[in-house]
């Protein structure tokens, strides 16, 4: 690596790429990182790239992402275009010798994430890093609930009870989008939104989903499209139990048609020796409870995760003086950027990725099959 | 009926006898309801019985239930003893014209569930009436949010995410008891307080489970007995998904091994339009959403339940003035003594009882065949 | 004292009659307590006397109290008719040898409440003892925070953040009533609901307020009577900060007129080592933090007041079945029967309530004067 | 104004400095303002100041503030300093015809605040913009309760109660600072944080204070300096009511000695037909409550305030997702430069911060005279 700073090329700019954008426009105001350029932003559309790419702080922006990935003065390959093409340009980009961070869900096929990894495998022999955005990892509450859980303050977890909670398809009325075909989107809330979940199953507890059952739902099955009525072919809402391979049972429901909440990623869980509680909603607070000490002052305790002594937070503000939902992904960029200067392997890497896949993949063959428990 | 009061006998001075016993002592005090005499409560033990009695407002005590239904003066048999002397009891009351108000589960298996739905049936035609507790329908939040639900404030019912969560299991060291013993329990967290969850998705939705798929689990296999360590054989937790007739899709988790949560049954239920959701921990809270006005000022409010036009408070005190979980109790008997007075069936009866016992035994099914769907 | 049952006299049977009789007709089916009879309820409406006490478990009903005070069968007088009554029925029933328990406030003037305190003490050195029912000194969350702070859990507390917020009034066409009336009421929400607050404040700490300084409100001043608008003569609202011996200093806020607050006593304590929070719609639970044990844990708890370990607890539920409103006059009547039982002087005592009273009227004469602070 | 950016400097690089500068570098990311360079930032160390400007975006830094306010490529001037400073700078700099933002305190001493006034009115009539930064202001959910307010939502507004509680300062160990001397500070909590208390309270109603009751008190009084103990001369807490031109009447209490409270600005509005709650630790989320629809349904709402169609959201994240304390200045920022672009005045005005500084005053006058009410 040489001295000058590494160079930036993200492609997408739409939702993810904009919140990707402000974390390398940030990240290095708040933290010790290796300096960087934000050099091209990448999207179909010219016009609009360039537009995006002067709003959010790139040098340049391109069309064709293949050309970029070939440039000398690209280091960094952040991929935030849609889910189908994440294997081709993840792959090219690690064979042309670029870090690269991908977007979940690490890719939408399973031939696909195995590809993926395997090409991270040979990146990083070669010393070319890889990592995967499940960014909910980054939420400092989140990070801390893991550290707690590792440091065995909540003794042998037993029960993992999460749901991720939207409802942007409540309304009937709400028209199809490529999020709604199964050949776009892989799948529906499952993928897009019980992924996360299912990530932090195991992130939380260190720990590897070995089996799975669940079920599939579509409330709304047709939907308004330009030209009339279109058949929804992925699910609305989707539960599965897991179990994991320290014993404990986790279980998961997912739903975008649940009036009223908003972006409600809720866990709880519930070791012998303690307890968590966590809402996306209220991201800078954790509710922990242990067993120790009187019987009669136990309680769930509401931690305002805005301390120094919290994960990430002393590069931010005062405490209490609360953070946003974005402020994962410069997290995020700040570790992936540690890693990269250590020549350490980034977390999650594609085989984490791609292990939330299997288990996506098991509730799928569970929910087709009368929710028949399926090993992975 | 005379115009004598109505003599009511109880059977069982424990937790149950003792909170049924102070809803008779109190009942008429707050509701109009026919007079009632507390006649005699009836336990094994003739001298705990006995101080039972005198402790609890009952004119005497006595040992033997077979005498005690055929007496003249004993009009209603309330039992409150196990569940597998319910049966027993609860069809040789009936037969002998006794109305019999039944605490949930209606009893530890479906063969003898049937058959108190059989004599409960025939006794109606003689104008004798039946009831099985399933006292949190009479919660004035539960029963105000079936009410919201029926009046089509929630639009379709989609989904209903449930979980009854407990803790005095949680602890390894806790001893053996009947409840975790398979041939007395019948079951453990499913059908202690999964049973209250299941029962409360169908009243709340007015609807039948029709499927299920299920996972039961023992965390705590082994506990320590009076001559050493003895094998649990129910469950600790459970966890459930089921199909509705309507085609909404419910949820359910219990666990008496969830530190932290005490008494904790949460309720929550998405419609096409609105929403509800609910705490037992807060049972004078009901927080209500629905999709009308402007969006941004849509919001899950919190409803204090104690107004005069929620169900039952009229009775009780000024707004703001929060009720206890014991008041269930009174609620139920005020509704069963109105039933008995007007000659109508009371709700839930034994047929509704029955029908969660379906639910249980699909879910144990389920459990023991891979969570496979289990059709009711 | 005889061996016989204590006989009981209750004065009054609207709301605080009613609360008052359900404690008596079911303390003794929960605590260890000296054997009582229900004997006569007084009322000025023959009839209605009656009826409510045929209801409300009271073997017998009178109208004129200074009769029932002499009577021999009864040795306890329970003073629920408004509050400018109670001094002279007290003081008579106190010189007739009649344990004596009063609502609050102690009485509508200093004057009264002064010569109520002197009938007491001359009672006490007869072994005849007496109570004013500050009942909220009862709620279990509010016992176990004052335990707290005797135990130095809070270290020195410094401040005390009181508020009592009820909407009944909010209305401004709810009817005049003698709530409303100087001369009938002696004052609005200070007397009525902030004399609560203030009383906790002392209760908790076990402090004396030395100083006030307040203002009172009236928003509506006119308010429609059976025969057009009159004048409301007392406060909807109050406002005052209390200095006490201690150093602490708390903050009261009532109002009858928060819109949405249905009977919302709030109380935070903040002490230089730990903090209380609570909230009287949540009676059950009581926020607790401390600042030992690492900074990065620190929260306020919640605790579910329902644990064997939590005062008055053992003798109710198993731990989350949560208790209403209406028990804490089961514990203070419970309390008064043992202290009656074991010659010792109830708490709180009249002279408690002629300092709540002295604080009162420190608020109403710096609530005339500019607010400027008085001596009490 | 010419067509090339706005030039922009900065003074001051600690906290405040730290928070406009993510504000200056992410507010074209986000809305629609004039083009803008971050020129300048100044400091009193070089070297600091130089590694702060690299690390926040700045293009330079400098150490004399006297010469960059008359650089030409400067045209606005954004204060950080502390508040001993401001006068002299902001008035330096209107006079200059740079467009002034100064954080609050609009400066320590009424007199100097007058100055202020009087220059930012004569720079006005030239074009001139001045505003001064209580952010707070721009915080979603109460920049929508000010609209539901203004809307007549809330109807004739009565009560305002508000606290803002922190607790850097309850350990008595923790040292003495330039915040804790009346020369340097000018007042403790009062200015520091109930100044934010105070400017809501106007700012929600529309409405001026027109006399305040207050008392002050230092808990701490003397605190470790490099020297030994030293006296604190500022409070620690502050109390005070206030009366409103419009009727209404507001409590305020600030501490920053209030155990487990982290940056707790609190704030509940009550109307005839309605009511509000905020928390600015849960700055995300509004509470909302009408009077009008069914008894039954009513109400608080907690309203999660990150809809398209709350004030500033539209330009963030899809609904549920968060946003964090620091974007207050993202959106000051974008205000006062749209009202630079439009030749508008902003809002708050130094007008509006005189009369902060104005009621404050009040409050210290009244605290030193017993709590007797002040006029304004």
């Amino acid at each position: 690596m040489s001295t000058r700073p590494l160079g930036i090329a993200a492609i997408g700019y739409a939702f993810m790429g904009r919140a990707h954008s402000q974390a390398w426009r940030n990240v290095a105001a708040f933290f010790e990182v290796p300096a960087i350029e934000q050099r091209v932003l990448v999207g179909r559309d010219a016009e609009q790239a360039s537009l995006a790419a002067a709003r959010y702080g790139w040098a340049e922006s391109a069309t064709d992402w293949h050309e970029v990935i070939g440039r000398d003065d690209v280091d960094i390959v952040d991929i935030c275009a849609p889910g189908w093409l994440h294997a081709e340009i993840a792959i090219a980009a690690l064979e042309a010798g670029k870090h690269v961070l991908v977007e979940k869900p690490l890719s939408n096929t399973l031939a696909e994430s195995e590809a993926m990894v395997a090409a991270a495998a040979a990146a990083q022999s070669r010393g070319v890093q890889s990592m995967v955005g499940f960014n909910y990892r980054r939420v400092p509450a989140l990070a801390y609930a893991r550290k707690l859980i590792a440091d065995g303050r909540l003794g042998t977890v037993r029960e993992v009870r999460t749901s991720y909670l939207q409802d942007w398809l409540a309304d009937s009325e709400a028209p199809m989008t490529w999020r709604l075909r199964k050949e776009t989107a892989g799948s529906g809330a499952l993928g897009d939104i019980a992924s996360h979940a299912i990530d932090q199953v195991q992130y939380l507890l260190g720990d590897t989903v070995t089996e799975a059952s669940g079920r599939l739902h579509t409330f709304v099955p047709r939907r308004p499209g330009p030209n009339g009525a279109e058949n929804v072919t992925v699910d609305d809402a989707a539960w599965a139990t897991l179990a994991l391979a320290s014993g404990a049972i986790a279980s998961v429901e997912a739903s975008r048609v649940a009036v009223g909440r908003k972006n409600s990623l809720r866990i709880e869980v519930y070791g012998a020796d303690g307890a968590l509680a966590f809402d996306l909603e209220r991201l800078n607070e954790l509710e922990f409870l242990d067993v120790y000490g009187p019987k009669a002052e136990q309680g769930f305790r509401r931690i305002v995760v805005t301390e120094p002594h919290h994960p990430y937070i002393d590069a931010w503000w005062p405490q209490g003086h609360v953070i946003g939902w974005e402020h994962t992904f410069v997290h995020q960029i700040r570790d992936f950027l540690v890693a990269i200067r250590d020549g350490k392997s980034p977390s999650p890497s594609f085989e984490d990725g791609l292990q939330v896949q299997r288990v996506l993949a098991a509730i799928e063959e569970s929910a087709a099959a009368k929710s028949i428990t399926i090993q992975i």
